[in-house]
Order: structure tokens, then sequence, then C-alpha cells
């Protein structure tokens, strides 16, 4: 599995994700999921994945070898953030089709992936969008303004406690990889380093990426004061009376 | 679905449960999953159930009419928690085997459940087991004192965080709560009102039970000391820098 979440807020945009890639407990690896296609004062796209490492692979390379080729359409030619989801979601599937047209019949390989695509271009505001492995996709709106894709189960419960849109990006990002340490606690196919991106609205600067290591000051800082929190809140729970 | 947890401490046992059944989103439903069978200084054993509804009443309804009609065995004899496991992990073998045999070719109805049995015997400490679809079973050890049925991501997180083998059982009950607390914010096939139980090692002593609503005066407390913990956790942590 992978666990990679992407939130939208009123300032911009948070991404974080996991680096493990696994098929089976003894098969792990280390993938990046986060990649940035950007260019200047035009447009930042961040593209996060989680499913079938050979599709998102191929989409990732079909997508970026595109733009080297001036192939049309490619991402720097989309005209919206809209127009780039679908693009995306079309080279997903040409993808799965062109792999699971080879398939043995009676295999059961999964050849999907979810997407979260997130990002701004010129001319309209910063969105973020959930493509599904058949290719459409939903967006992020005010309600619901954060989506994650695989084990997203164990770091949900901190997000929607403290999540608004109002939220400041910095202050987000604590929230988003809390939200991944509470899942590496609790599940072995997610894993160190991890990869993150702040992206404040209207900049169109894609500087703002980092890689967090096991030995990360601000991560360690993070992880011991949010664990210590939740122990001096829990202790001073009032305790069960019948 | 379903959220069950129990936990085997150095002090005695501690149960919770949600109490919504589902059967697809337009079809909720209120049962208890948190059953007692009881002999007055003797023996205590308190059973959870989460996964086909048909299943897991015909299970404890098998169970209680051999009580019942003293026909052997039955839980009342048992004379250990290993033999109880094992009579519980037959008889759901028992009721599988005899739905599935009438099923329809094609179908895909699973008649399964996971079960939790924890209590004790008169002669031997307090156990808690884990019983599988297949009737098979795990026992809790000190490493891990806890075990979980249903829907169980969302709120594994916070036990693995706080729990240990010698918290306060009245503590511990703390901690399945918010546990529930953080699964029912989460997900819809988890509801109110809760069943709890608490047993203190050796007290063979089965009145510890209480249902939780909705209006729980305890249970609002806990909820909202642990919601602002959480957010004044969260804003005390150093924001991200690049």
């Amino acid at each position: 599995m992978t666990y990679c979440v992407a939130m939208c807020l009123s300032d911009g945009l948070v991404f974080a994700s996991d680096s493990r890639t696994n098929a089976g407990v003894d098969h792990i690896a280390t993938f990046k999921k986060l990649h940035v296609f950007s260019r200047n004062a035009d447009r930042v796209l961040v593209l996060q994945s989680a499913g079938n490492l050979a599709t998102t692979q191929s989409v990732i390379s079909l997508l970026s070898a595109r733009i080297q080729a001036e192939q049309e359409p490619n991402l720097m030619q989309a005209h919206s953030m809209y127009d780039a989801a679908t693009l995306v979601g079309q080279t997903l599937q040409e993808v799965v089709q062109r792999d699971s047209r080879a398939q043995q019949s009676g295999s059961t390989v999964n050849f999907g992936c979810n997407l979260l695509l997130g990002g701004q271009i010129h001319g309209e505001p910063h969105r973020l969008f959930h493509i599904y492995p058949e290719g459409n996709f939903i967006e992020a709106t005010q309600d619901t303004p954060y989506f994650q894709i695989g084990e997203s189960k164990y770091g949900k419960p901190i997000i929607d406690r403290v999540l608004r849109q109002d939220t400041p990006l910095e202050q987000a990002m604590c929230c988003a990889l809390v939200s991944i340490d509470s899942t590496l606690r609790s599940n072995l196919s997610v894993g160190m380093p991890l990869d993150v991106m702040l992206y404040r609205a209207n900049s169109f600067d894609a500087s703002g990426q980092r890689r967090i290591t096991e030995d990360d000051p601000w991560f360690s800082t993070i992880r011991k004061a949010w664990s210590e929190g939740l122990q001096n809140t829990f202790r001073q729970l009032p305790p069960f009376a019948l």
C-alpha cells in the first residue's frame, strides 16, 4: 500500500506522501509518489499516486515524455486544472487498457491506481482532484477540502478533527504529517521517507518541496510533541465509572 | 460493519462495542454485539461479534440454548477459557456450514464473522481470544494486549499510542471509548449506542456493564475533552518550515 494526502485550503495546497511500495511483505521498496510538473509563472501541477506501481510509473513517464516532445495534448498546454485532470485520467485509462489487454484469463492482477492532482494554472484559482482508476475524477470543495489515497483510514480521524478550510498551510502540513505518522505506527505497508510539498496560492512557485527522512529534526519534534500531547490529554480524561 | 475492541490488562478486561448493523447504507439497524455468560463465583464470559448478523445471532442462540438445556458440551462446563474458545469456534463452524450448504452457486454472501471472547474461569487467570470466521483463534499476550474486530483501522492509532498492559481499567475504558469515537466520526457504518463492560480480575462479577447513549454525560465529557485536547496539542506543534 501507500498513503498520500492532499489538502486544498484558502491559502493554497498541501501535499504529503509516504514512499513505501510493497508486493507482499517480503518485497518492499522505496519509490517517490509525489511528482511536480511546473512552468515559471504559468502553472504548478502536483501528482500523487497509490496503486499498481507499473501503472503509476507509466502514467508519469507518458505525461513527462509528451511534454518533452511537445506532443499534443500535454500538461503544459492544458487551459485549466479540469483539462489537466481529464488528460491525466485519459493517460491512466490508456495505460490500464494497454497492460490489461495482455492479461491471461483468470489472472487477478489489479492494474488500477488512484491519483491526486492538485495545482494552479494561470487564470484560475488553485484546485485539487482525485482521479479514480477508471479515469473519472472528483474535485475538492469547501465542504471536503482534502483527499486521501491508499491506506487512508488510520490517518483520517485526526484530519477530520482539526482541518478547516482556513487552516494556515504550515499548520495544515503538521496535520498531514501527524496523519501519516499515525498510519506509519499502525500499518507496515506505509513507510519513510516522506515527500511533502506546500504550494502558496498565486505564487506559481514549485520550490516548496522537501523530503523528510527518519532523522529529520522537525518531524522528530512533531512526533514527540504529538505523542506527549495525546498522552497528557488521555491522562486528564475523567475515568469510567459505572 | 461494526467496531468492537477488547483489552486484556493486568487488572482485568475491558470491552466496548458499537451497535450498528448495516446491509448497505439504506438498511441500518441497532443490535447489541456484547453478550455476557456468567455463573456466580465461577465464571464470567464476554462475547463480542462482527460480521454476518444471522451467523452471530445463531451462534449466541445455540450457545445459550445449550446452557439452558444442559446439553454437553456447553460454556458452563468448559474447564478453561481455551476450552470455551474452542467450543465457540466449533459452534461458529457449525452455523457457517449449515447456512452456506444451502447457498445457490454463484452467490457471494459471506456467512463469516469474527468474535472476541474474554473472561475468566475459576482456577486460571483472565484471558482474551480472537476467534476467526474459520473457527480457529488467537490469544492476547503481554506484547499485544488488545484485539479489534470490524471497522478497526480508524481507532487503532490511539490505542497503539496510549495503551499499556498496566493501564488501569477505568483509563483503558476511556481509551476504548476514544477509539470508538474516532471511528464514529469518520465512518458511517459504526453507530451509537455503545455497550461497554469492565471486568476486574478474580472478581467473578459480571455487573460492570453499561449502555452508553448519545446523551450520556460521561461520554459527552470524554468526547469534548479529547477533541479540545487534540486541538490544543495541534495548535502547539512547531509549524512546517522549508
